[in-house]
């Protein structure tokens, strides 16, 4: 099939995205940013194709995770989705195919979450694909991660862990000799679970609000929520003592961990959770508990904000330690 | 000399230029937009080495460069910069120094241009060096390139064609025996201009408040002037007449256009200008003319909006056409 120039290309994959007035169906240089309330929160996250992603995951799903990761950003600050730009760095190999599938998975994920597409870029690179998302929110207070006082519980959203193991097991689908022993023995469903939690996280957009209403500090666990929470009390000048029991856990994540106990290490240091770690002063915590329960997003109390500064963990009442294992992109 | 983790990297190099509150000193994830008058508008352009510029090129003009393009378009919209996103990917090869001169570039632009670094994010990419800026701007009445009208008349600053005969001569300085004929009968200053309108574009920020005043329609010279006056035209409803003996040129392109006349429609086609179209209704033209004096700001009418769907160029009073050559980098 023939290749389309760069305007025919955004004319007809990405124009039809481009439905906030601002951005004035993606036929002039800029965008104007739709006018609201409160403060304007922007996040930008690149991902490059062999990096961040497979460059055989499904096109759908890598539109849909590079935005993803950016609402979760903008969740953790408390601010709900209010556009987006796109860079995209087509590599040499790109083709309509590809590029009609990727359009869809992003189309349907700019109408889930309400948030336009209201401009970008489009080039080729002598190199692998690279995304490049801006993401911008509202929110009524920005949470940051340096406002975190001693005494103010530390909470997790949904379960940890689940992306981390899940990349092992993508990877397992992609290469079976890469494949570890627990992996095989777990159930096709636990496997399949893992496998979507990497492909495809849930930012906790609808939790947004109540992040901006109660939360003291927050920040989306997408590094590992050991090094999250480590960078999170550095921000405050706080320490934090945290009980690696109470860190919820898939029934996928705890069967390969009751497996290989090792795991349990992989699952808090892993990345890719993108589940909010926040603080939240402990006269808020019921208000914050129902406001969760109302946009039904799990929440767990995993320890508590000090005044040292260090992060201690403990399991079963003995010291937990991690050592330098830490996930990093970069 | 160690390479510093992505934190240490940030922190050591970008975190000054961080001079915005919202900014946080990039400690978080997300930034907040500083708060001001008038429609906030946004572009993003992303910059390849190999592709934008030449791998080789020095890194403060880089970093400048990719700047300066997106500011560019702000004020070619009629916006003022109001801070910027640096999406940074970083090659197998980066090293300290081409970082710190990177880093020196952008913030000695970033004073100029009184437009403070808010965010971004940091990668390292298997490909090459990949920019991905995002800049924001405020305008008082955001212009587009669809609002003009059947006699409006049409204005550039500064000159057209360095830019692409620039690209020719800094090309020549990389390999010698690229280098046509005209370039060698050239003199030195007139070469070195060349190349130093090729390497720093010198966006018309200047005029953004006068464009917001008086301009029915405007966009920046990237791609050519007549591609892009096609584009404004096609966007507008309109056609145009353009004698292409009234686009100003500098001493330097004039110089080489009497060595080679066909250069004439390189300078006329090629892109990387990043000056400014605009069409502005006669009876304001004068006041723009002002404005544009005040600031000092080179303009010169060159041609008038029409009704019908085609633009057409004349040279002493001949038709002239173009073919098909026009500058892509996609």
């Amino acid at each position: 099939m023939t290749r389309p120039s760069e305007d025919a290309l955004i004319a007809r994959f990405f124009a039809p995205l481009a439905t906030s007035a601002g951005a004035d169906g993606l036929t002039d240089d800029a965008a104007v940013i739709p006018p609201g309330e409160g403060d304007l929160v922007v996040t930008k996250d690149m991902a490059i194709a062999g990096v961040h992603f497979f460059p055989d995951d499904p096109p759908g799903l890598v539109a849909a995770k590079a935005l993803r990761v950016n609402l979760s950003d903008l969740a953790a600050k408390g601010a709900v989705p209010a556009g987006m730009l796109l860079g995209l760095g087509l590599a040499a190999d790109w083709s309509v195919d590809w590029l009609d599938a990727f359009a869809k998975g992003l189309a349907a994920d700019l109408d889930a979450y309400g948030c336009p597409l209201l401009g970008g870029d489009t080039v080729k690179v002598p190199g692998p694909l690279t995304l490049s998302v801006t993401a911008f929110g509202r929110a009524n207070r920005t949470v940051r991660r340096r406002g975190a006082r001693p005494g103010d519980l530390l909470c997790v959203t949904g379960t940890i862990g689940d992306g981390a193991l899940g990349l092992v097991a993508r990877q397992a689908e992609r290469d079976p000799a890469t494949a570890p022993g627990w992996l095989a023995a777990l159930g096709e469903d636990h496997r399949r679970h893992l496998v979507d939690r990497y492909l495809k996280p849930q930012p906790r957009v609808a939790l947004a609000r109540a992040v901006a209403r109660h939360a003291s500090a927050a920040m989306d666990v997408s590094d590992g929520l050991v090094g999250d929470l480590a960078k999170m009390m550095a921000a405050s000048g706080t320490g934090a003592m945290v009980d690696a029991g109470t860190v919820p856990l898939s029934l996928a994540a705890a069967a390969a961990i009751a497996t290989d106990p090792a795991l349990r290490i992989r699952a808090l240091t892993g990345g890719d959770d993108y589940e909010i770690l926040l603080a939240c002063p402990p006269a808020r915590l019921s208000s914050l508990q129902a406001d969760a329960g109302a946009v039904a997003v799990p929440l767990a109390v995993i320890g508590e904000v000090t005044g040292s500064g260090s992060v201690t963990w403990s399991l079963d009442g003995q010291p937990l330690t991690f050592g330098s294992e830490r996930f990093e992109h970069f």
